[in-house]
């Protein structure tokens, strides 16, 4: 009898070329479709929540898998996070409705994304945040972040060669988080965003604009003309890779 | 005209031999000596306070440097960074007395040592904790950890080849840190060390020792026999490298 099983997933994205299964180099999917496959006793499909780009991490991440193979949840954790490396862990197995999937069941996805903001980068931190030396300003990063909460067209913060042609996305939530901005003691910032679909590197996008902000470079009430306008080239740099974090996956 | 400065440095040691110049691999003292030359035009000495181990990190490790080179201190630190990896950061670089020694002044040393005591490691702590998935007693290891406090000869806890016959030493502070031990929000534990010195892998002995107390293998109340009796066969198991941090060294 086939099953639905849902996984929950974190992993250190450093060394990989993303979620996705390539010609070349190891994916987190990669690995887990391949483990699965040693229990299954046949290929799987592993299909995951959010398609991670090479260095960008998860900390629940979702997946789903069709098995037949009768293992209990528990052992079948305990199973792959034997045959996988340490870099990757699987935090939770459950049995879920056969019409579960992964990416098209999500009700919203939350990223976070992680800025040191101090003279000098941490030698624990290079493959975990983005290291800006510059004091930026953090009231107006704020402002122009609160802006994107909503409903808009996010065609300005889409990279080029998607294929996506529908860039309407709901925000629910666009914040730069209280509880590590005391920049004396932690020069962190992590700013989180949360809605029902991004689009190509939208995060990194959207992050790399807030940036200019905080570098005086652009305005903070400019985010809602930018949206307008939909050129991806009216919006800011691409955030590197190694600040993201895939939060979490909400499901109905 | 020559003169001494202090550099403390921050390091991830994962990747590296070790702090000393070995004949293979990349040092922390190398990489510093190499950097250093190119300021002085001159072969430097760099004298650091604690020579950790490959695997070992240091978040103040302090070390010391005779040069004639004029350049300001703060111009140093920058160009010593600019210089060297990322996973090794210059934290400042100040002027000090001639007779100043990184290793023959220290006044005292603190280490830490980072356990993960839950189920399930993390992806993004590999190289910087020891995951142990078995629950733990820390009531009986923070009962074993003061016993050491105070002077005492610590030969039980060295490792062999190290050719240093003193091996009394003064222990000022021997405990796991409050503000990690909440394991339900956070599974790490930290247990601290500082001492007037350090013999060979002394740290790393003291806390695999300790782990038998918290798996209940060994009493909590056997620490003083073990320092009488003097026998490294005695003591527990060394604890692996990648969970131990120099964190700061004090002088006079």
């Amino acid at each position: 009898m086939t099953r639905t099983l849902k996984l929950s997933i974190s992993y250190d994205g450093t060394r990989f070329v993303g979620w996705q299964r390539q010609a070349e180099g190891e994916s987190i999917q990669g690995l887990l479709e391949d483990a699965l496959a040693r229990f299954e006793g046949a290929p799987v499909i592993v299909h995951g929540a959010g398609r991670t780009d090479a260095g960008v991490h998860a900390l629940g991440q979702v997946a789903s898998v069709s098995l037949t193979c009768d293992h209990d949840t528990g052992a079948l954790a305990r199973g792959l996070n034997a045959q996988l490396p340490g870099d990757v862990r699987v935090t939770r197995v459950e049995e879920v409705a056969a019409d579960f999937h992964a990416r098209f069941s999500a009700r919203s996805k939350t990223y976070r994304y992680v800025l040191r903001n101090a003279p000098l980068a941490s030698p624990f931190e290079r493959s975990y945040v983005w290291h800006l030396p510059e004091r930026l300003d953090l009231g107006a990063m704020r402002v122009a972040a609160a802006a994107l909460v909503g409903t808009h067209d996010f065609a300005a913060f889409q990279s080029a060669g998607s294929g996506v042609t529908e860039t309407i996305r709901t925000i629910t939530r666009s914040e730069f988080l209280l509880d590590v901005v005391d920049r004396d003691t932690d020069p962190r910032l992590a700013y989180e965003i949360e809605g029902d679909g991004f689009l190509r590197h939208m995060v990194r996008a959207v992050v790399g604009t807030l940036v200019e902000v905080g570098r005086g470079r652009r305005p903070p009430g400019s985010m809602e003309a930018l949206l307008a306008g939909g050129s991806r080239a009216d919006a800011g740099v691409t955030a590197p890779a190694q600040g993201l974090f895939l939060v979490r996956v909400d499901y109905d």
